[in-house]
Formats: structure tokens, sequence, C-alpha cells
């Protein structure tokens, strides 16, 4: 328990606040921002003028007000100058994307990773061109402030380094330093698991905007969980929290799991499980192959609705239990989980209804993710802005230097 | 977001530090204060000054410490002056006690509850006659700071309102409003769930000092679980959260809960579950009734250690769950899951190596809980404790008024 913070942190925390919402928020108002963070307007207008000195904001007279009297300067973050790379390693599909200051994706790179014989030289070396690419694109005045990793699999996050990926096969690679090393920028790559980020994402910019008690679920070829609790990310001791793929929901006859174990909730609702149920050919694999199950049910394909009943139905064990633990306000269903509640969500209900304590049931809601499929991207890039944004002055000065 | 706190706020919280310290840690030397709160012994002898005028600490010259020079002075907690009540309210007893700042019990009484007819008016009657008679005892210059309540049940913090008491009958009981009426002091009651008590007392006096992200659960009848994420309570949106007991571990088949569902980890590993697998009489209740099972498996009834492995096993599912989501440091096992842990740690142990992911098996311990059975009733005195803590000096002001 240390003491209070000294001026200097008050000033850092400031500018790194101010700088947060109109990242977040957007193009806001010298008076609005004075509202929102409860300081007087000349305390924002010396903090702007700090942030305007090193290029993260401009300050702009606003469109007519049809008000009389002298309008309040419109703070705006340097978009286009300012920027992060983000990474999404899905296994089905590796992602690079050029995301400026206040979140707009500038530019974009995505391809399909083949299942078998792509490993993390593979990986790498096509996001890293990928970046390359995009970074010989930018004018010479930008200034890139970090970059930013999703992954589908347990992450150390201390240095990026992967400890376990079970659908894609990799166990202790050094994904984040190679890839920061491939890039050769002189900067680290902040990696973190894919689910985490989009509940990060979702938190942030998404459906989950003013609910700091919310579980996403991502659902890949397995299913990972990203929490946040009293508005922050749930770590735990290694970073490694959150892994609600491998809550044991059939402990009896459970199918087998990737990660050695039975009946885990990735092993029971996943896309193994949902493709054998619906009796597809085993050669038919993937997102596209997930979404064409739900698209069969829809159209009245029995043997694709039962699928998705029976998966459902686990799924919302799981869900139910989920909620007994968190009491969230808001649960979210991402990536192929996205198409799967929405084809199961009467089975989810009903679980929830059976399963859930009632106080717990009052107040939590199901949806899927505002930013789509990009939920996972868009926590990579926020990942990667964290540091600009905890402490402004310091890292443009070193990203410029 | 708001902007960094005023002067104000950071004495009021430098204060509040300085005073948990010696709450929490023991009487200390102003030199080691000032190195545990990063500040300089003048501004450490003026917080200490404030907190001594306010007759919360007092300065003392240390036992010879061998050293020359003028030693520093050791600042201890007003211990014999200052107190909050705590209360603990389970299925089966209910304890009173006058807690001293410092964290010394002072005076307790205790009593069993009888499980039948014992309503809301006669469990506060009880505690409010407990509470009174040892108040009587106490010096007139003496001065009673909080109130606090553990439940054994989902209680909405904001007023201590009773939701649910599965295992006690009860629903919607206004229990901190009506006990607060009843003690007549003039004083809110702050309550909460027993479990979460139990893990606020062993992170900060017993077990889990030090460690961030622990689980406790504790069994009573039914099962509860209080869980510290990133250094606080897991609350939820309304609270409610770290109701483990009824996460699902047996889908089909399972046995009949409190809550209205089936297969839930209390229905399967709490107290009825035990006492029927090792076929004891319908009459044997309780927490004797259930470390008899325990003592019997230990001189070898087959019955009992039956019984035990079986519930053992259940528990050891439901661990490895929470261990997944959780990634934690630590799991302590309280009230009477300390018995049935114990009794059948081999299960337990057996399930972490099949369920649990090795990177979050790496670093987690099972423990017992290091203030025995007093965990939860410590947790209530803490609970009571906070707002002091947070505002000493308003707070002293207002009860000494």
């Amino acid at each position: 328990m240390r003491a209070g913070p000294s001026p200097e942190e008050i000033r850092r925390h400031n500018l790194g606040t101010l700088l947060r919402h109109v990242h977040l928020g957007g193009p806001a108002s010298r008076a609005v921002l004075a509202d929102r963070m409860g300081l007087n307007r000349s305390t924002i207008m010396a903090l702007t003028a700090e942030l305007t000195g090193a290029g993260l904001v401009r300050e702009e007279l606003p469109k007519d007000t049809g008000r009389a009297g002298r309008p309040s300067l419109v703070v705006r973050p340097e978009s286009d100058r300012v920027y992060v790379l983000a990474f999404d390693v899905g296994v089905d599909r590796l992602i690079a994307a050029r995301v400026g200051l206040g979140g707009t994706v500038l530019d974009r790179r995505e391809m399909v990773r083949p299942r078998e014989g792509f490993e993390l030289a593979d990986v790498v070396g096509v996001l890293a061109g990928f970046a390359r690419q995009m970074v010989r694109k930018t004018q010479s005045d930008t200034v890139c402030v970090g970059a930013g990793a999703a992954f589908c699999g347990m992450v150390r996050r201390s240095d990026g380094m992967v400890r376990f990926g079970p659908n894609i096969g990799w166990v202790d690679e050094a994904f984040g330093t190679e890839l920061s090393r491939r890039l050769g920028l002189g900067l680290p790559v902040s990696v973190d698991n894919d689910a985490n980020l989009g509940a990060l994402a979702e938190h942030e910019r998404g459906a989950g905007v003013g609910c700091d008690n919310l579980i996403y679920l991502h659902g890949d070829v397995g299913i990972g969980g990203g929490i946040i609790v009293g508005g922050r990310l749930l770590g735990g001791e290694g970073g490694y929290g959150g892994e609600v793929g491998h809550m044991v929901v059939k402990p009896v006859g459970g199918l087998a799991c990737g990660c050695g174990s039975h009946g885990c909730l990735e092993a029971e609702v996943g896309e193994r499980a949902l493709l054998a149920a619906a009796e597809r050919s085993p050669e038919l694999i993937g997102r596209e192959a997930v979404r064409s199950v739900v698209d069969a049910a829809d159209r009245g394909d029995i043997a694709a609705r039962d699928a998705l009943h029976q998966v459902g139905d686990w799924l919302g064990i799981g869900v139910a239990n989920l909620v007994n633990i968190f009491n969230p306000g808001l649960v979210i269903f991402g990536g192929t989980l996205r198409e799967i509640y929405l084809g199961s969500a009467a089975q989810v209900r009903s679980r929830m209804a059976t399963n859930v304590l009632a106080v717990s049931r009052e107040r939590v809601r199901l949806r899927t993710p505002a930013l789509g499929d990009d939920a996972t991207l868009v926590g990579a890039a926020e990942l990667a802005f964290s540091e600009v944004l905890t402490n402004p002055l310091e890292v443009l000065a070193r990203a410029t230097a």
C-alpha cells in the first residue's frame, strides 16, 4: 500500500486520461473534456497545449454552433499521424492492420492460414511482410507508437511467449519476441490471448461500453474467454485466466479435447463437435463450415438443427456456470460462437432459466459483438495504444527519437 | 475516466494507508512506515500526529534497540479504544464479536442456531443481544467505528438485504437494516456473503497475504466462493459474484440442489451429499456430522471413505474448472470444506492433474485457512473497519459526535 501520487504522476495521469477520452470518445470540446474529467478549463487548456505540442492532438474551431459567444475549441486525435500496428493470429486466418489514434483502421491485410505446415517462422514472416507493406505507404511525418497482437492460445504477457496453443499446435514459441525482431522497428510487440483482447475491445468500443463486468466468449476452433471484472481484464497469476473453454461440462462420456482432457466446454461446443454432430464430412473445417451448418439449420436441415441444439445446450450450461460465478451485466458471443449462439439461443436461454440463480439472472444480457469479427483485432490495437495512453509525452518522444 | 486526485484526496488516502499499515501489519516504526509507503519521515510524522490527535494510534519509544542514536518512534493502533462489531450468520451458528483496531478479538459470543423456526427476528434479536452485552462492558472512552456481518447467502451490499439464502430459507429479508435498527447505535451494518468475507480475511490476514489472485471456498450446508481478482474482491454487477456452489458439475443424473436446479457443485459436495453417500441417518446434520464422517474415514470406515472419495472427485472437478477460469495463486478450503478437502486431497489433486491446463497448474497452491473457522468472522470485522481505513478522521469524528 503506497502513498498517493506525486504531482508529476498526476500530471502524467491527466495527460493520458485526456488523450484516452478523445481516443475512445472521439473529438470533444474543451468544455466537454473539463466536465468529463472534473477539471477546470484552464487546466484542460494547459494539458491540451502539451499534447498538441507533441503532435498527439490538434485543436480546431467547431462547426458553427449556432450559439453566440466564443465557442470552445474541439480537441481531435491526430489519427493520420500517430498509429499502431495490430495483428490477429487465429487458427485459420492472419490479419495485420495499421490503426490510427482514435481507433480508425487506416490500412489492413489478411490471409487464410493453412492448418498444416505453417509454423512460427511462417506466421511471423507473413505478418511482418504485411506490416512492411503498410508502413512503406505512410507519409514521412507519421509515427508508430506501438504494436500489439492477438493470439488464439495462452500467452505469457511479459514477453509475448505463446505457452500453449492447442488448436494451432504451438508450445512455448517466442512469438512476441520473434515478431518484434522481424518487424525491425525497434518496438516490442505486446501479445495477449485473442478472447482477452476481444473482451477489452468490446468493453472500450463495443457492446460493453459502460458495463464493467462482462464476459466475451470467442469461438475459433476452440473456445476462449475474456473476462472484465470491475472494469479490468481478469489476468490471474500468470495472465492465463479466462480459459473457460477447458471448464469440464460433461464429466461422464465427454468428447476428447485438444488439451488432453475430456468433456471440456470447447470439446462439446467447438468447431469439431458441431461439425461431427451435424455429420459433416471430416474435410469440411473452419469458419465457413460452421456457418454452413447454421445456415442449413435455418433452412430446416434436421441433422444441422439437432446438432446446433445439442451444442447450444452445452453452451448454455457453460454460460450459466459463468453467470453464477461472475454475476456479469453482459455475455458477448464472438467469433464462430456468434453464429452458434444465434442458431441456438433458445437452448442457451433455457439453461440460463434453469441453472442461473435469480439474482444473477436479473441483470445479465446476452449479445453479439458490436465490433463483429474485428473485436480481437481492435483489442490488439488497444493493447498497442495502452502505453501511449498511460504516458503520452515520453512514449511519443521515444517513438520519434 | 476522471482526473488525478486533489491534494485533499491524497492527504485522506495517505492517512488511511498509514492506519491500514498498522491495522494489518501491527505496530511499526516511523522509519519502516516511511519506507513501506514511499514517503519521507517528516510527512509520516505529520500524518501520525493527525491520527494520534484523533485517538486512532499512539506513538511509543521502542524497546531497547541496542543501537546508538535516537530511535524511530513506534506507531501502534489504539486497539483497546477503537473497535468494530462483527457478526457471522451461518446455517448452524450465530457469532458476535467486538474486534479492536489492529484485528484483536476483544470479546466474543456464540450460539448454535436451530435449523427450524429461527427466523430473521430471532437471529437479529440474538445478535443484537450479544452486542449489547459486549458494549455494556466497555470503558467510557471507547468508540465503535463500524459494524459488519457475514451471511450464508446472497446479499445486496448496498443495504444488507439478503436476497436469497437457500440453506436458511430466506428470500428478500432486510437483515442489515433490521440488525442496525436493533443495535440502536446509529450505525449502519455492512453485510456481505460469508465466503466473500472469508476470502477478504484470508487475503488480508491469512494464508493469502501477498497473493492477489485467490479463491476461498466455504463449506457450510452449501458451498460458497469468495474470489480475489487482481487484489480486489470479485463482486459483479450486483455483488452476487462468486456463487461457485451453483456451477453445474454433473449435468446428467445430478442431485437436487436447494436452488431448484440439479447437479450443482453444492448438491454433489455439500453436507447433504456427503452424509447421504456415507449412509448416515438423516437426523445427523451439521458441522459435527461432517467431521464424524471424515474421522470415520480416517479410522478405515469403508462407507465413509468411499463417500469422501466420491465427494472429493466432484470437488476436484469444481476446483479444476475454477483454476482454469481464474489462474489463481491459491485455493483455500474453509468451513466444513477444510475437513472434506483434507480427507479427499488425493481425489482433488488427481482431477487437477487431469483437468487443469499446465500453465495454470504451475503456480497454484491448495491450502486450508490460516484463520481457521474464524475466517468469515474476521472478514466481517474487516468489512466494518473499511470505512475508517478509507477516511479515518471523518469517520472517527462522526463516531464520537
